[in-house]
């Protein structure tokens, strides 16, 4: 019987679903405050969209893939990566011709990749990601990066390394293909399989082949920052000052290529030097995309972006020992004794969470004492005692249990006087 | 080319996710106060955990599901609903155990239907939900019921309708289904065809079948009411006094089974009233169904729970005229003059963001006049004016768009500044 989750999946239960809310909610105010805004793309795209988004020759398209077609024929893929659906969503939707250029995105999202399952590597990801679309600027791609970084800062890792690289134009990589192919060509038999097609097809993901990673003819081979013509060379210069006038340190990388058809100019990784951290390393990668809006039949924008492991993220966390402060205690249990008292009691759980409080009571039938050590577990602020007696007197016993306090309160005045107690008068206000 | 999003799915733009992260904001903190705690399930299960989870009969199961296999031969199938995934992930991970009972979950995820689209049912959709393991309490059927109804009333919604019926124990359901067929058999060949063979596998589905609706057979039909037991029928009464006592008002409608095989006692559904809401007008449903644990392998356990529609949230905030109150105003602005002092600038916007303030600049190489324009768009609250002669000074112009008052600030107090009156100098602190 296939009764559990389905291979490389797992699910967040809630004490760990805690952790998410937090990390997800403090980097949506980072987004907030630069003016990045959220964008929503359907779980699945027309197949074709990663097929030229992501790139023919990629590993992604072609082994990774979750494709099926659904009752209708068609042929739809689960996203892989976001870069592709936020470009589709951005021609779709003309936001080329709004007036606010750029446009800049940020998505929480699942990705879906069919590998072989390992630590820090599930076949559904959860991913925070950015694409600012409509600017040629350096200091984008500096913004980008620095986004990145505040994340990874503001909840508490320290031990980070951003290695950048350029890629160049159009023009620059033109010319390093040809001296790769040169170069690696009478190498070609000594390579691993997929690096012998790479060699015609993108001898550039040569560099960061995992399997031939310590061939000789990697080592020796010429750098794309030789090969970077004035544009490119100066493009890649500002961004460096940019990074160097934010105070952002960074590793320059020339074998950095990432996995993707699509990057030009600018790319980035973002690595945690954590002890302890797991085998694969990176944390975020991301760079510059300028042409793949064209590539899917849009105008010709610029664009750069990343996406972030948020399951890799928590790894690091972990890793670097940082306990997130989330709060586990339960501000208000209500004990309720005897039958009659039970009605009473479902109204005023719910007159209170009405006004804003948090409050439980027992669903088990359990006696007295059993209700008070429920309360215990759920480390309760307060514990309300409503028995017969004080039904009839319309009060009920509050006990606050840090100092083990309690006094009786008229039952109209409770809400009232748990919201001074609790909330300060307007937490949810 | 197939270069939009795929039919029945919608991208959520920026400003309508602004709509999404207010409705989110304001469920979860309800839920909070509630003590339910979230839970993330995959996106896709094994087929066999809705073929017997939501059951083999059911439209669902039978006609919408995106079903495929992935390359390792298994077959998945996105989640059409929440409760079966919950269900699953409650059994495998031994929530059961936990000393904490009743588990109390909500979640927000899309599920995905292959029907036709039509405003208000989309193949991609997104839910809101709740599912409470582990209590047989009628006060948990109330408490489920409220948390729904409060949430519509807390974001402004006063146009519902809340439904409710008892489908009863198996006991009673049994005897229902024999007086059902046995009234239906005589018109069997006047119903449509999915009736037809709903008499034999589930003859309480014929009174919700929207083709059959008029048929004087229906109408005429018996009432799951007068066949419930003693046991079943007091269970309802406790629901309807805890609803009444919560000041909760509702209709019994005996006609209401919901389409899933997993309900028994309570079912319910909110509707809206709203005048200009669409043809479907249920926002909600749900009911209990205990039993649906062990028949995914786990031990005899009680549920009940919900799934509310956040499309149709939204469809029907717009259509009572309730307006969110969004905040759609920039903060900071900076306007930054001079190829020299953009370095600066890119600085300057780095350290602000690094102090909890919202501020956003020029990429796109515009003139003064044409960030100004910017500026305005964005309807910022300030704007920082940096030009060359400042730069020298260490000093920034601030202008308060408000009241068009404009002063000279030194750089280094100008975070201070800035967070005192725009934070009241502690909101990110």
């Amino acid at each position: 019987m296939n009764i559990k989750a389905p291979r490389g999946t797992a699910d967040v239960l809630p004490k760990e679903a805690k952790k998410w809310q937090y990390v997800e909610d403090t980097i949506k105010t980072i987004c907030d405050r630069y003016h990045y805004e959220e964008i929503r793309t359907p779980l699945f795209e027309h197949t074709e969209v990663f097929q030229r988004g992501v790139g023919d020759s990629t590993d992604i398209v072609q082994k990774e893939m979750y494709t099926f077609e659904d009752r209708g024929g068609r042929s739809l893929t689960l996203r892989p990566e976001g870069t592709a659906s936020v470009a589709r969503a951005f021609v779709q939707n003309k936001l080329y011709g709004e007036a606010n250029q750029p446009v800049k995105l940020y998505y929480f999202a699942k990705m879906f990749r069919y590998e072989r399952p390992q630590q820090g590597r599930m076949r559904q990801l959860n991913q925070f990601g950015v694409e600012v679309l409509g600017s040629a600027d350096p200091a984008v791609d500096a913004e980008v990066i620095d986004l990145a970084m505040t994340s990874y800062y503001e909840l508490g890792l320290r031990s980070l390394k951003l290695v950048i690289n350029s890629l160049g134009d159009k023009e620059s990589r033109t010319n390093y293909r040809d001296a790769l192919i040169k170069h690696f060509t009478p190498h070609k038999e000594e390579l691993c399989e997929d690096c012998q097609s790479r060699l015609s097809q993108n001898p550039m993901r040569i560099l960061d082949c995992k399997k031939d990673r310590n061939h000789p003819s990697i080592q020796e081979a010429p750098s794309i920052l030789d090969y970077l013509n004035e544009e490119s060379r100066t493009y890649f210069e500002q961004v460096k000052t940019y990074l160097t006038m934010m105070g952002i340190d960074y590793e320059v990388d020339a074998n950095l290529v990432r996995g993707l058809d699509y990057y030009n100019h600018t790319a980035f990784e973002i690595m945690s030097e954590a002890e302890g951290f797991g085998a694969i390393t990176t944390l975020a990668g991301g760079g510059r995309y300028n042409g793949l809006v064209e590539e899917l039949d849009g105008p010709d924008t610029p664009g750069i972006g990343f996406g972030m492991g948020i399951e890799r993220l928590l790894m690091a966390l972990e890793a670097e020992g940082k306990e997130l402060t989330l709060d586990e205690q339960l501000d208000v249990f209500l004990v309720a004794v005897g039958d009659e008292t039970k009605k009473e009691a479902v109204k005023l759980v719910h007159d209170l969470r009405r006004n804003g409080i948090q409050v439980d009571m027992d669903y088990q039938g359990r006696k007295m004492k059993a209700q008070f050590k429920a309360a215990d577990r759920y480390q309760s602020k307060y514990v309300l005692i409503l028995g017969e007696d004080e039904l009839q007197k319309r009060v009920i016993n509050v006990k606050e249990m840090d100092t083990g306090k309690q006094h009786e309160v008229s039952v109209d005045q409770l809400a009232d006087l748990l919201k001074q107690k609790l909330l300060g008068g307007n937490r949810y206000e």
